[in-house]
């Protein structure tokens, strides 16, 4: 393992030097280092780059790492990574992905990753991104998750891109079973030129299944996000969705929720709010002796952080 | 005037068998009446069917009447519309639309509106739209307006389709200049097969103009509704966007309400909720004597008034 994957585990999955329990660390598209547990199972995938993890029911507050690192340019990784979490099972998914290039050519990483949460799986899967290096080659991360949530199961999803990312795309698809339930907080920040879309679509099929998705976004340099998702009610359920953006600069955000109803009993709700920082904040904390950009920087983490 | 226009006369601009000042009723594409005011002249468009309407800044309270009817099926009324609203007038424009078809062949009006509003104008605009008779051919209304409001002008529009329109795609557009400001109350209530569309796109391009667009939508028996609404910040300005449905039987509602902030001082909110009517409004009001019928109709008449 390189002194730049060392670093990138250390900011994408609070790495010290060795992973608990089981773990699999992809670099450069190889795999440098991996480990099973006696209930987490982690083998290569046959018909394509990528792992199969299985996670059996016995898996209790267990935390299984996967993190890939790109750390040059020249790099186009793509991984197909499947996750199979049996009933009763109560885990985290640990899933950064961090992304380096000094030279003159693009990396990239682009993971596809699917969940299958048997009944009354539980999942909390955190997926931190980031780009780093000077290189003038493009650091690009496209991750696709799709989703697919049996009865009673729960997927709580948290996601983080918080700059050095030059363009992203981040598509994710989930189709929810009765009384499953979906949570997602997105958090991006972006600067520079940088671009970021977000699109997810979820399907409720189940009765009273759920979803709650929220979104936080910083635009600030020259950079750009676009949010776009659709919430579909197909029978009686519950469908939240919050998109918050904080404008910096001439940073842009165009933010496009979707909701549909299809069933009478399907209840679903929506709130959206983009603008910069109030200046009464930026006041307040700077009587308290912070100059403006500390102010700002203050009140930005705190956005991104609830 | 036949006698189904002057129904429809009646439904859609409160019509009591004549018009005070200045009108024009449109009667299954030809004119069947006119008179144009002191500050309100009406006249034939010169390069397509439709009516110019100039309306001078000494225009003050006054209301104009543009009514447009179509009495029987086998019509595809397309019909061009422009005001010219001068800087300082202050008026109500009542532009309703009634579609009417007995037989086996559709009957459709559709209509182009542009308003050009200058400096400090003030235009109340009401459209009502209905669609009556028992005959299988659709009644179709689809119209197009083109706004430009000039700084300081405010148009507030004010459009309702309470049902018998069997399917409708309303085109709204807008570009505001500073200080401008547009005021839209949507309400459209859709039965049987009935399906209704709207498309919003608001530009806010000049400083301090603003936005405020509220849709109301019931879709009852086995329709539905389309909403969807583009909102761009250009610059200062602030922007708000509300969308609420309520569902009854096997309506469907897609929301669809988009945002752009493309700068720091563009402040945007969007608010969205679709569901049924809640149980406990019901069994409130069937306490105080009304049915179960009763009490939705009640609910249903609040919701679409507000």
């Amino acid at each position: 393992m390189n002194k730049i994957t060392r670093k990138l585990l250390k900011a994408v999955s609070d790495f010290t030097g060795e992973f608990k329990g089981a773990f699999n660390i992809r670099e450069d598209g190889q795999c440098a280092g991996r480990q099973s547990s006696e209930h987490i199972r982690i083998e290569n995938k046959e018909d394509a780059p990528g792992l199969v993890i299985r996670i059996d029911g016995n898996a209790q507050q267990e935390t299984v790492y996967i993190p890939a690192c790109v750390t040059h340019g020249n790099v186009d990784d793509l991984v197909y990574n499947d996750f199979y979490v049996a009933a009763g099972a109560d885990v985290t998914i640990v899933a950064g992905c961090g992304v380096h290039s000094d030279g003159e050519e693009d990396a990239r990483h682009n993971g596809i990753h699917r969940f299958f949460l048997e009944k009354g799986a539980h999942v909390l899967y955190q997926e931190k991104h980031i780009g780093t290096g000077d290189g003038k080659g493009a650091k690009r991360i496209d991750p696709v998750t799709d989703i697919v949530l049996a009865e009673d199961a729960v997927l709580e999803m948290d996601t983080v891109q918080l700059g050095g990312v030059d363009s992203s795309t981040r598509k994710t698809s989930a189709v929810l079973g009765a009384r499953a339930q979906l949570i997602i907080h997105e958090r991006i920040l972006t600067d520079k030129k940088e671009t970021a879309t977000t699109e997810f679509e979820v399907s409720m099929d189940g009765e009273d299944s759920a979803v709650d998705l929220i979104s936080r976004s910083v635009a600030k340099g020259n950079s750009s996000q676009d949010y776009h998702s659709r919430i579909k009610g197909n029978c009686r359920c519950m469908g939240h969705s919050e998109c918050d953006a904080i404008l910096v600069g001439n940073g842009t955000v165009n933010a496009a929720p979707e909701l549909y109803a299809g069933n009478i009993d399907a209840s679903l709700i929506h709130e959206a709010a983009i603008g910069k920082i109030a200046g009464e904040q930026i006041i307040k904390l700077c009587t308290l002796g912070l100059t403006e950009e500390q102010a700002e920087e203050k009140i930005i983490q705190g956005f991104l952080k609830a």
